[in-house]
């Protein structure tokens, strides 16, 4: 999370840095995913980035509306973890490999980086919960859902298409 | 992955590289896993990490089992997710706060190690399927099934018990 743990005191104060965490995880996402729709061969692949695209910049939206309603100033974090990710994603995406190869990389490297978000908004939504704000955590679930969403199509894509002409 | 994508040519190497990058990512939690337990104060939790621990170690068996299986030699390539995953965990690990938000935290930590290892584990067990080793697969998904568990029994702890000591 690219905090100085001894600032988390509180349960809110986990609930805020983790929003920031995944804030600064969402627009990093942002930045990478062109690259990665670029690279992509799979017409449906490709598709199904472009439309991840367009969700991500409501995913970032809707943190922004959270940290407003939660009464906090809109702020991320350097996030190691998504920063490791996605540096393995673009190793790949880079790659001169076959390109039916390169398809089956970047589903594997996407899907890493909705199971980082799954695992963060799986937090946020328990602990908003805890901490009374039912209105935070609807919000957020929605993100979590279009992440799970995303994951499962990724796989549909795998299975029915990609890793096929990988092998 | 922490590979060079040009030495990836072909869905095996693809697969042989992940799996070395799994390997890693298995063995770097060994290392993490005692000072999460040592920091953790639900017995519950310490004992879920505990378990996990000596779990950690059967994974590691088998993915040496599944390179023999195919034929490669047991290797590790570096793999920056995991280590800046671990690093945010360690980070709250280190911790001065409120022993209850800590072990929220430490739960948050797991899951998101959890949930990469799934991510990985479930691309792995698709390629090997894709290249005839259901043999490999069926290793794979004994790993893939104790963690998606552990994850799970993390969740059970976090809201049964620590969400609520941690507010």
């Amino acid at each position: 999370m690219g905090f100085f743990s001894a600032d988390i005191k509180t349960l809110d104060d986990l609930f805020v840095h983790t929003l920031q965490d995944i804030y600064y995880a969402e627009n990093r996402i942002l930045k990478a995913l062109p690259d990665m729709i670029s690279k992509a061969t799979n017409p449906q692949l490709r598709q199904g980035f472009e439309n991840h695209l367009a969700e991500t910049h409501g995913h970032v939206q809707r943190l922004e509306q959270v940290f407003k309603m939660h009464g906090r100033e809109v702020k991320a974090v350097t996030c190691p973890a998504i920063d490791g990710i996605i540096t393995e994603a673009q190793d790949i995406a880079s790659d001169a490999a076959e390109k039916g190869v390169l398809d089956a990389a970047l589903i594997a490297s996407a899907q890493a980086v909705e199971h980082y978000e799954i695992t963060r908004y799986g937090s946020l939504i328990a602990w908003a919960k805890q901490l009374g704000r039912d209105d935070c955590a609807g919000v957020l679930e929605q993100n979590l859902m279009e992440e799970k969403a995303a994951d499962a199509a990724l796989t549909e894509v795998a299975e029915s298409q990609v890793n096929a002409r990988a092998a």
